[in-house]
Order: C-alpha cells, then sequence, then structure tokens
C-alpha cells in the first residue's frame, strides 16, 4: 500500500527524531524554560526577520487556534473566517467553547477576499443594532488553505490593510505553513507573514515533526498574558523541550524549507499525473494536499493499493478525493501512483 | 550537577523510545485510530480487569482533567476537592474557564475525607436555598497526591461508597498513578483503581513516557460522546498513534510498573538518607515526591551541585523543599546526594 | 406622532397593570415560590393542556433563549436554527458564550423547512469525521418568525418528527406567540405548540407583559435541574411574583389571546392601506409585523408623523420598513396612518 | 403575619409605583435609549459627584455581577472576594459559567481586609509558579456586606489603594447600597463610594424599585463595550425606560435615601428590641440586616405571627436567624414584634 491520507501518516523526520534521540537523556526544567526552546526561539526569530516576536511552542493546531482567539478576543467580539475555514468546521466547536462566535465570509477555493471582509466591518457598524451583534475581533485565515490554495502577496498586504484599518488583528493559521511557502509559483516568504500578520504559527506536526507548532507574535500588543492562558487551554507541555528540539531541528540548516520543498515538489507530480492521464483537478493546489474528481471505479481500482480520503460524499458515478504528500512520501511512490493509473 | 526537580526532566524511558523510533516510518491513519492505540487499549483493558472499559489517549494532565470534568458535569455542578487539589491551584483556572466551580474540601496532606464528602453534600441539600447554590456533580482525588500521599483501600473504598450512594461520579487523576501503586506499604492494586473509579487515567507524562495519559472509564453512563470533546478541549493529538506506542510500551512485560517500582525505591532510599542525616521528613510520603524541612545552609550548599525545588516560600533560616525522583534517576545520583549531605 | 416601531414601546397593558397595583404591597416570598407563580403556572398548563407541565417564568427573550439551549444541549453540540434566527444574529453571541456553536439552515424568510433539518443531520452522521464537527443537538425555531411569518401545523407536525426521529429536541422561541396563534389563517393552537415542542417559551414582554416570558417544558427528560441555571444566567428575578402576577393576568378571561387578536388585527389592516395604496409587503407576514418596500421620498414624509424602523441599509430610491402593532396601538393610529398615505 | 424575610418580599416603593403608572401608556424606544434613562442617568452622576461617569441599568445583582466581572477580567485572571461574598456562595456559580474562578479570600464578618488583599497578590507573584495559577485580576466586596456590615471610610480608602497600587480595579457590589450609606455611624457617602471604586452599582430590587441596578463605571478605561456584554448576558431589558423612570423616581428628591434612612431605623429599633429582651446580636450590624441566636423554643414561638429566615441550620436548642427590614416595614409591625418578645 501506498499512503496519500493526510500529511501526519508517519512519525517525526528522521533529523527530528535524531534529535530528540539524542538529547532524551538530559534534565532540563519543565514548561518551555529550557535552553532548546531558547535556541527554537532565536532561530524562528531569525527566519522570520523579527527579532523581538514572542515566540511560543503548542501542541496542536486546534488548541493553537482556540488558545490564540481565546486571548485576542474581547468578550463581545467573534472572529471572522472563510466559512471553509477549519475554525468553523474542523474542530468540534472548539472557538465556541471559549465563548466566541466564528462570523462567516465566503470562501473561494478556501480564501477570503478583503473586500469582504471591509463589506462585513462597513454594514456591521452601519447597522443601527451592530450593538446587538456579534463585533467582529479578529480576522483568521489559513495559509495555505483547507482547499490547498495560497494567497499571493498582493492579497495578504490588502487583508493585512483592511484588518489594520478597522484596527483588528490578523491571525494566520499556519499548520501547513511550509507547503504554502513553497507552493508553486508562491511570492510569499516567512518574512512576509511575519510583517504581515500580528499572530501567526508555524506547522509543525504536518512538516516533519512529531507534533508542536510554533506561535509567532509579533504585535506586542497582543496576547501579553499568553503563558497562564496556554496552560488553561490545556496547551503547556510539560517536557516543553522536546517541541524545544524539534523546532530547533526543522530551523536548523533549513530542514523545515527542505521538507516543505520537497513535499509540494512531489504533489505537483502527483497532480500532472493525474492531469496528464485525464483527470483534472477539482481545485487548482499549488500545494501538498491535490483534489481531484475521479470516475468511482476508478477509485475502487486505485484503493486497492493506495490510500487517500473521500472529500465530500461519493457521487452516483464519480466523486472527488484528496491526495495528500508528506515528508515521507517517495519519488517511489508517486511513480508507483503513475503506474496505477496507467 | 543532579536533578529533583521533578519527574518530567528527561525525555522517555529508552524502551518507550526504543518503539517510538522503530515505527517511526510506518504510516497510520490518525487520531488514535490506528492498531497501536487499539492494541494499547487492550493491555490497559486487561491491566485493569476492566474489558469492557472505554480507554482514550489525550497529550497532558491539565487537558486531562479540564477534559473529563467538562464532560462529566452539568451546567449548575461543580467538582469537589481538596483545597490542594491540582485542579484547584495549578492549572491556571482550566476548570473554571470551561465553567464549573471546584468546590473546597479541607485536604489533609493533600487526602480528602469520606467523612467531608457525605457533610458536604448533606449540608448543601439541606439548605434551602441549595438551588442557589453549585452543586457537587463529582469528587476528584488525585492517586497520588500532590503531596505525594495515598489513600488506603480502605480509603479508597470508602470514597467510592460516599460517592455512589450521593449518586455522583469518582474521578481518579492518576497522573503519577504507578508511583501511587507501587507506593511503600500501599494496598491498592491498578484493578481497585478501576473498581472504585467511575473515570481515572494511568499517568504516562511522569511515568516514562514522553507525554500522554491514559483515560480509563469503567462507568458506561459517562462520558457517552468523550472524543468530540476531546477535539474541542484540543486534547486530540493528530498523530495518536504515539500515544498508542507509547502506552503499548509501558504496559508490555511490565514495564510501568518496573519504572515506578524503582523510582519509588530510590525515592524511599532518598528519604532514609534525609532521615538519617537529622533531616525528618515534612510530610510522610511513601511515592517518589519527598519533602524536607531544611536550614537555608544547607539548602544553599546542596545548590551547587543539585537541582530541586522549593516548596512555598523561603524562611527565615530554614524552608521546605522537594526532592523528585523519576525514570531517568540512578541510584548513583541518589548516593551522590548520600555524600553531599554528609 | 404615530409609533410602529416595535412592540415593545409601551409599558404594560393596563389590566396587567392593575394587577401589579392591586398586589403591590402584599408580601411574598421570592424568587417565584410565591402563590401567583403557582396560580399562573396553573393556567398555563390548562391552557397548553399540559397538566404535568414544567412552567418557570424569566424576564427577557434572550436570556430565555441562552439559558434553555445551555440546559438542553450536552458540551459537544450545538443548535440548529435558521440563519436569520434571532440566537444567531440579534444577541450578541449570547448562545456562543455558553459555548455553543448555532448551526446555521436556509432561512425561507425566516422559517427552516423539515427536509433541511433532516438532510443536515443525515450528511453529518454519513461524515466520517463527524466527531471533528459540531453535532446537532437540538432544532431551534421562532414561533412567529422575525419576518412575522408562521409555520402551518403541518410544517410543525413533520419538524417535530424529523427532531424527534433525530432524538434531538424542538426548542420554540414564543417571544411573539400570542402573535403567531392569532396569525390570520392560521391552524395553529397553543396545544399543538406544547404537543409538538419539548420545550418553548410564552412571551409577555411584547405581548401585553411588562416583560417576562413563561418557559413551558413538557418533556420530562429535559432540564431538570432548571432553576439553578435560571439562577447562573441571572434570570431569576427576586420579586419573582411580579412574573406570576402578570401571567395570571395574561391568563385569566383570555386576555392574552384578545390582546393578540386586537393586535393582528389592526397589523392586517394597515398591511392592507399600504397595499391599497399601491405599495405590495415585501414579506407576506399574517402577524403584527409588517414589511414593505417604499419609495424613500414617502419613507421621508411619513417620518414626520410616524415613527417605524428601517429593515437593512437605505436603498438609492427605495428602503424596506418594518411596522409594528402592539397592544397599545389603537384603531385611530392606523387610519391615521391611512390618511398620511392618502 | 409580619414579615421580616428579606428586602424583596413587597412590591415596589408606592412613589416608584406611581411614576410607572403614570408613563405606562407612553411610548419610547427600547433598551434604554429613552429620555427617562438618559435622565436617571443625569441625576445619578449628579448624586455621585461623577459627571463623566458612565451609568447602565440592569434588571438584578446576580447577572450585574457576572456582566460587570465577565467584562473587566481577562482570561486568565480571576476575581478576589471573602469566602461569604455572595458572587462566591449564592450565585449557582454564575462568575465560574463566565470562565472565572473566584479567588477566596478570608471573611471577617462579611469584609475584607486590605492586609490579606495585599499579601495575596505579593505572595502571588512572588510564586515562581504563577502562571500556572489564577492571577487576581479585580477585588470584589458588597456594601454593606451579606452580614449586614459596613466598610469604614479608612477601610474603603485602604482597600482602594491596595487595589490600584497592584493595577486592579475595585468593584462593589451594591445591592444594598443605600442601606449600607444609612448604616448607624458610617461615615461613607455615595460620592466616597464613587471616588473609590473602579465600578459599582447603586441596588434598587432591595431599596424600593420592582427591579433594577444601576451600574456606575467611573474608570474610563474599563467595561468599553459594556452594551454588547449586557445584551450577551441576556441583561438587556427590552422595555428599558422601566429602569429609567424606576431610578428617575429614586434620585428625585432624595427618595433613595430617604427608604434607606427608614429602613435601617427600623432594623436599629429591631435590634433593640431583641438586645433588651436579652437576646444579643450574632452580628453587630449597623444595617437593614439583623442576626439574632435565639432560643429553638422562641423561635417556634415567634413563627406563629412572624415570618423570617434561619441563618444556618437549625441547633439543637438554639439557633441564628436573620429579621430583614424593608421599604414596606412599618413602625406598627416592628411595635408588634416587640409585644410578641414580651
Amino acid at each position: 500500500m501506498i499512503y496519500f491520507d493526510s500529511d501526519y501518516m508517519a512519525g517525526a523526520h528522521p533529523m527530528v527524531l535524531e534529535r530528540l534521540c539524542q538529547t532524551n537523556q538530559e534534565q532540563t526544567t519543565g514548561y518551555g524554560t529550557d535552553a532548546y526552546t531558547a535556541r527554537a526561539t532565536e532561530l524562528i526569530r531569525e527566519a522570520c526577520g523579527t527579532p523581538d516576536a514572542r515566540v511560543r511552542f503548542l501542541v496542536g493546531g486546534t488548541q493553537t487556534n482556540a488558545t490564540v482567539i481565546d486571548g485576542v478576543l474581547s468578550r463581545h467580539e467573534g472572529v471572522l473566517s472563510a466559512e471553509s475555514g477549519h475554525i468553523n468546521v474542523h474542530e468540534s466547536g472548539a472557538i465556541e467553547a471559549t465563548g466566541h462566535k466564528v462570523l462567516v465570509l465566503p470562501s473561494y477555493q478556501g480564501k477570503v477576499r478583503a473586500a469582504d471582509v471591509r463589506d462585513f466591518i462597513r454594514e456591521f457598524y452601519s447597522d443601527d443594532t451592530y450593538e446587538h451583534m456579534v463585533a467582529p475581533g479578529m480576522l483568521y485565515i489559513s495559509f495555505p488553505t483547507e482547499y490547498g490554495t495560497v494567497y499571493s502577496l498582493d492579497e495578504l498586504e490588502e487583508l493585512s490593510s483592511v484588518c489594520h484599518e478597522a484596527g483588528i488583528p490578523l491571525f494566520i493559521d499556519g499548520a501547513r505553513l511550509g507547503y504554502g511557502l513553497a507552493a508553486e509559483g508562491s511570492d510569499v516568504t516567512l518574512k512576509d507573514i511575519a510583517r504581515l500578520a500580528d499572530v501567526f504559527y508555524i506547522g509543525g506536526t504536518k512538516v516533519g515533526a512529531l507534533f508542536g507548532e510554533a506561535v509567532v507574535i509579533t504585535n506586542p500588543d497582543l496576547l501579553k498574558n499568553f503563558m497562564p492562558l496556554v496552560k488553561q487551554h490545556g496547551a503547556l507541555l510539560a517536557k516543553g523541550r522536546l517541541l524545544g528540539v524539534q523546532f530547533e531541528a526543522l530551523f536548523t540548516d533549513g530542514l523545515y524549507e527542505k521538507i516543505s520543498r520537497d513535499t509540494v515538489r512531489r504533489a505537483i507530480r502527483l497532480k500532472e499525473i493525474f492531469n496528464s492521464a485525464g483527470y483534472p483537478s477539482a481545485v487548482d493546489s499549488p500545494t501538498n494536499q491535490q483534489f481531484f474528481t475521479l470516475p468511482n471505479t476508478l477509485i475502487d481500482r486505485l484503493r486497492e493499493e493506495a490510500s487517500f480520503e473521500m472529500w465530500g460524499p461519493r457521487g452516483e458515478t464519480e466523486s472527488t478525493v484528496r491526495f495528500v504528500t508528506g515528508w515521507s512520501t517517495t519519488d517511489e511512490e508517486i511513480e508507483k501512483l503513475n503506474n496505477l493509473l496507467a
């Protein structure tokens, strides 16, 4: 079997695991107060070009989204998000559980448009009864999106401008950030993300780590008491250095970028294979998630040797599927898929 | 330096880490739906003597406490706990953040008394205004407690009886469960815990794992929709098999018990060393946490070569300190401490 | 000036106020434990044909919605509602503040369709990842809706069936219930509402009381600990008998029905006046809220002598407006409007 | 029967009710945007000597406490309160339901001591693990307290200083504020309260109104988005002018003070009656709540003609009881009690 279900099916990239093994017997203080975490923080600040940013390491994406959003919003505010946003769909109500509404914007293959954000805010405050409604307190976007799509630098600049004109922070969910930055044709860099967002995170779980998300807070006015909130959300790892060790490895010698680049390259090759075989993409994704609408007969045949996810319900004669590459995907696996299709 | 700060200063027990390395390249489905998690579940059911118990794996203690308590309580209920209980002191308000009050009982070196629980409940319902107060909806105890003390089997039986007569579940925080079961002179077994509690957890983070807590739900009426709650609390690990692999290792060939036994044995030796040197215990703990009130001069001298925690504020001439052993503590380290004291 | 802004612009119906004055000096116990509240409870049970229903009196609509929904739902569940539902739009996030997501259904002039409810639930549970999403735990509808429309008896029967087949309760927001039951052409009775809903409320604030909503719980398995929840939500009035006195008055000699009938009759006359004058209804409402799309010039002219609300933003040349009648609206005021239009 | 159960057993003071009747037929806009509310606001600002204070009217005490505290605290903070504080005991967990812990201080007959507040804060921040604990984010006191006691001006000055040195706001629950200001021997004025607190409220429910609490926000940095929070908490009355009308009446010609003064005078006479009859006070209260420990035989005899509350459980031979006077208590009722005792 070859696996394309997701980018969190294997363990850690060997170089990450190696560092965990090398440091396993060491004794350090807990909760991220160790030297590894300090070094990972420095490496990330450098990579982001933000020497003063606060960097904190959490375990997973949902808890990171909930902790950040809970900390940024005032009690009467909600978070703007694409209807397809992870926080609106696949987090079992984690945001609402902290007391906040997800305010829904139209989704264009996972992306929101600056004009829609601007309109939402203008219409909100021009409504006489706005104090009876949930105020937009921040904007959440994912980069890349749940559809694998990415924002261009212009689009990000505009979203950032709209937010800052309205006085609300921009939060970027970077659970797959590496793949977004390595996207085919992308003109966005990590430094751009750090410059345009008020807070964002660099996903480790899906980009080579066992687990871990590095939250980067570039806006000094935000999340001033983040650590107790992290603890309150059950997101403070006792052996916190495990996060530091992994992110130190990922941000040493460009490993995070290399994993991202290789993984995206394989996904693009996979896309070409399907497209060449006559199966156009259901979404034009330049990252490591690829979507195709395939005949059910082909799906059933492929499934004998390949594992992948249905994307939505099975149709009468054809259905949409998702193929995802990860750090552990090999060129051989991609070519094996090519043979299966032939 | 030798380290006695806590039991979460080193990584994983070598046999646990080895299994993580051996399985690292494998591809499995996420979120705990893998075969390792299934096997760990079976091993834990067996060890507990509860073939029908539901077993779920979470990442850390605070999130486990918050998720379980949030799922067990009705909205108008609170959780009974010793004043010294971890949920009441050291979780940054994680329980209150889910909307529930911690109802405080007197703490006797970390333990609650069945009579106090019974009295609380009786007085509550005999108050005409009880609907204006927070109803006791469950009992939380830790085993061992935050002071390293343990309940006897009789005490646990009585607490369980009091709870069940009152119709409220008993929840045992077992973040250090292994050390409680291995406590000097303890007559409590894992099967007793499983029989007497409605839900409890087997701590991995502090007993040889990198991280992880195994929640065991023995009362079939409780937590019927636990998984979405785990997700909502940000406690569902994407690479869930990491928890399965670790607990499978811990519950194979008695590793969990062995780690616990060895760790407690070293703590008891450490206690003897201090006691023999004329420093009586501040708390008579039979587990891996040991407390002493030492002259500040001695504390300062020890600190040059040993690391350990203050327990409360520094006094004028003497202060209370805590020494903790863990899986990585060696006999040599204990004896080095002996030499330091001499 | 004549006022058509809303149905909560005047105080109480004179007969309600009279009873408040008559009983003002009496001393009774608080929090709804008085004899007036007991009598109002009995009168409402009788009117509903549900001798065993629990009846509780709260102060206002938003707090009633939040308290009921918070008490009905489990932590992992959300509430289904039309997109236009009051809880989704105009309660400042009161539902989310209790930790629950509002799950949005299409709105057909304020109404939801049973087929949409059925589809939502079926699609939810047929999704492999449903434990990562918010489970539909109840259905909220308003009767009449925010657009003044009402469900037919058949529609209510079908919604009730769909809910009960799916095992979720049906909750009816009856902030304007009287007007819905008195709607032109309606075949729904209070007994039908009580038979088909699991919990609903009879609005007082907008139907002749100073304030007050009577919650009727017909499903004995729901909201078993409602009183402490009411207190927790700050919805327990100290001088609770004020609610009992008012609802006793409203449910004596058919006053509630009479107010509703007269108020709707005047609204229908108002509709005829506009329609006859060549201004068709924007929504075909058979209750006390009427909507018209009028030329801005007419709006501006009417505003010199009549007060009413804009419904949405002002358009280029015409805009939609809302006219509402209430217990204090007189036939003379309606005819004055007729003259204004002429 | 004569009634001393509480100060919320009768309706409104006749002059308050009269104004409600006089204005009943008027049409005003809702939610507190009316002229009565504006005038009440001005009268209260004047009485407080705070021309810039924001004044908002809510319905009841529990909802006011929960809304204010929820709005003042950051997510990681809790509220300091005497153990006996209303928010800690008798609000069914309303504060915790908003996600915040009540941090308990020792209660001295209902009062907290500035030294205890100072110690709590100092010890908190001197603990290395303070980020794992709930930070004190504000101080809640009641004036008068639940025991009828009051703070002296010096005590209030000191509490205010301690809070402001620590950078946390002082919130005064004034559900019975009038009786505290009218307390025998009190040197505290309403202007003092307004000067020393950051936010407080003037209770109407227990001091002559049907219901209503006037929140006065003197610290301009606090509760900047209070109205949506009030709505979110279900505390925004649709017919908001009912609150304005009542507080306008209470703050016209010193009615609020007069009610308070007369009520306290009668309570002090009641105290003298009991004391003279050989029954000393259980608490030395200078306000409208009086506590005595009486023989059970006397309690049973009095109960035949007087109604009052037990304060705590019934003892073997004697028990503590509470007698409360209110605006409707008459001198005749007090003297009738005298006769009963004789």
